[in-house]
């Protein structure tokens, strides 16, 4: 057998280390594409006169695509027969990427737990991205739920690993260089810096970003991720949703990029502590999203810049002036027309 | 309040100076998608080599893309709760702008008029757009409707400026080294030259092309044209239209690639004098396009290169053959099927 | 009369040199555009790193990236007024394209013949595509069958040029410096190197990939292959079809990044020794693809690459488990499901 079928949950095995395939150079062409697919405006990988004014040598690639990347990289090994991306941990991001970088992906299986109906089991993996100097870029958790190929392979042994609720300040890895003495608010877009966000504030993003096939196909090709439920319409109207499902991290992009109505400041990415696909998201839904501010962290040695922990939570179809989700307890079922609780943690400059 | 919820008549004062955020970086990423969107063929955008048989270090960025992406800026502080963008005049394209390039963008509101229904007013602004080193790549002055926050706010002192009905030749700014010594009309496209178009001559661009709500929003994201109208159809579907109201300047953008066929050898925009968006666009439009000479300009102290000043007419499911729009008189309603009625001047060799 | 009608069967002249307009300058924005359209993942057109493992300066262009590429030169000329591509041959790819090259197109008539029903006839020309140091980057024929303008033009001499069947070994340009000693196969994405393919072993490539009205003519404007029948619906719609038609080119190109899965390894395409469009596809069809193992080919002076001459037959709304078309007779009526069937030689690294 010559094609790929995926790996089945009985073909992990804890400990196993998975070189993932194809690495990726990442260009001004991808850059570009990302802003046209997802309308981000964050001044930092958007201007190179903007990144220099803060004391780097040129716009970095987004965070979220470098995150993309990644983790493409890694559908084909890890998530080809998943029933569902359960969830995120840990994830820190790295040094910064540049146009010309190329990124690759190792992942380490570090959890195994079959369910018990026998028919599926969870598969924590620990992934880590690096660019061609083998400098780390990107470091996370994920874990999904992945069919088994036949119901009578017996068990592994169950182990689940002790995960994260959040990646700690002293795991925060700023870009080497960065001085926010020149940052410009008008230029970066918005006057309220780290000191004007309260924990418990509620930003209302306001704005809403429609779906379309042909956008969530062409970012989704462009990490080169292959999991076939987004792609395929022939196969698709047949399965679970008769719809073709639209690559969760697209939402993300989309959650973020609608957060600068709010959050212009926030120009950088430091980690994500956790996020969940709350429901899926279709071509022709409408999302939209709203961020609570959950902490505002002091850096270890910095006074200049500080850290925001934030849930951003993406709604479809659905204003977000009401916070849907705002008062949903943990462990309840979560309002229809939540798709995405992301909880991530973001950069800004501090009064001076 | 941490969103921007843009400027209303009553936030502009005569003589305000904005400062607008996000300066861009314009990459060979944003030309390959301006191509991929458009259609567009013009040899000088297009081609290195063909650049630097003209005297260009290499191919400049499509001036309509510098358009766009200065204009993109202007947008979360001029147009958000605009209800109409109602024209351009003495627009000037400044130095090439080449990939890697970052511009960034100024208004000043250089006039105010309050409308007799006191809900809305006009405002004139007079937009600059710089790259890196502060060199002017564009110059124009937009007016748009804008609404009223609270209707019983006072009506400003009305001042609608001056504005020229075109942009003089001696404000044409040619780029630097231009020489057309070793044009290639063949490799351009055409055989005509500047000599061989006649003023009254009406050309026919014979191409259609269809409007799809992917393509349209991915070139008004590509630009940060965050302006609501055309992304979110969940809000339309409630509006005026019913549907996501296709960006004035992507119809723009198509009209001149259909263009080609006809003038392939207007190798360059000079100047726009005058535009206005006759009728809204929608997906699922087919835009054809027809031009008219208006004028033959000889430019000063140039014998190789002269100027073309064009009217170009859009029109939306309907073939150009019979010049819709070529009778309307000044002031009359336009035809239903007009979307486009731009006066511009471009730039093509003359016979030696 | 200023735009192009187009070449009409009577127009072509045996012997007929024609130089297409419009040099294209491709980027790095072109590369990542092309991957966000056809979700392509080959390493070596996708990987600096991966490029520089096997003796390359960097990622060269993808191979049919520069075949779009160098194709849509000479639509303008060639096929505006084409009923049918009817058939490729002896397409040979020549030096490597980079980002920052350009290239350019010219063609030779090296064949005519009129039809029996004096309405069309059979154009055959030979195309190369050059960069910007004059050097051949693709070399093959097309024929193609094109509208009389005037049913009463009186037919030229016909003249069928005799097309070789398969592009000989000693024909094959390999990259300068290629060496696959430090070639990653698990970076490659695949186990199976040349000597374990056999001849007449068929391949299901299991994944399909649903088209979008947005993505082909996306890609179709990017390759400034300016055919009408690809953008227009408000024609279209009167038309053959009903729709408009998606470009032969964008099915090669899906079914080439289909075969990825089954042939990762062959990191690249030496030549297209023939193909047909069997039957035209539309935006909503889901293209799935199979390939078969035709001949396994020895390089003159290689121990460590080899050849693999492949089929690779596209079919729409069909999965390809069953291998249709695999037993058409040469000659008869393929089946409708079918779109494309291609002929072509890729290289893979052998064993040592």
């Amino acid at each position: 057998m010559k094609t790929n079928p995926g790996n089945y949950f009985e073909d992990f095995r804890l400990g196993q280390e998975i070189v993932h395939a194809v690495p990726r150079s990442i260009s001004a062409g991808d850059v570009a594409l990302y802003i046209g697919l997802t309308g981000s405006r964050f001044a930092l990988p958007s201007s190179d006169s903007f990144a220099q004014s803060i004391g780097l040598p040129r716009a970095p690639v987004d965070d979220l695509l470098v995150f993309h990347m990644v983790f493409g990289r890694t559908v084909a090994d890890i998530s080809l027969n998943a029933i569902a991306n359960l969830g995120y941990a840990g994830c820190k991001f790295g040094v910064p990427v540049y146009p010309g970088d190329t990124v690759s992906a190792r992942s380490t299986v570090i959890g195994l737990k079959e369910n018990s109906n026998g028919e599926t089991g969870v598969v924590y993996v620990h992934s880590i991205g690096r660019n061609q100097r083998h400098e780390v870029v990107l470091d996370y958790v994920r874990w999904v739920m992945v069919r088994k190929r036949d119901k009578s392979a017996p068990a592994p042994e169950a182990k689940v690993p002790n995960l994260p609720s959040e990646v700690a300040a002293a795991d925060f890895m700023l870009p080497a260089g960065l001085d926010v003495t020149r940052y410009d608010a008008a230029l970066a877009g918005q006057p309220h810096l780290w000191d004007d966000y309260a924990p418990g504030e509620k930003i209302d993003h306001v704005d809403g970003m429609t779906l379309e096939e042909s956008d969530h196909m062409t970012a989704t090709r462009l990490y080169q991720n292959n999991a076939k439920v987004h792609f395929n319409q022939h196969s698709e109207a047949k399965g679970r949703f008769g719809r073709r499902l639209i690559y969760g991290g697209h939402i993300i992009s989309l959650a973020r990029a609608l957060s600068f109505n709010g959050l212009a400041g926030a120009f950088k990415i430091l980690a994500i502590n956790g996020g969940r696909h709350v429901n899926p998201s279709f071509a022709g839904d409408t999302i939209y999203a709203w961020s609570e501010i959950i902490e505002r962290i002091e850096l270890p040695g910095r006074r200049d810049v500080g850290a925001l922990r934030l849930r951003t939570v993406a709604a479809k179809d659905h204003p977000c002036a009401d916070f849907p989700g705002s008062l949903t307890a943990a462990g309840s079922q979560p309002p229809a027309e939540l798709v995405l609780d992301l909880d991530y943690t973001v950069l800004l400059k501090r009064r001076a």
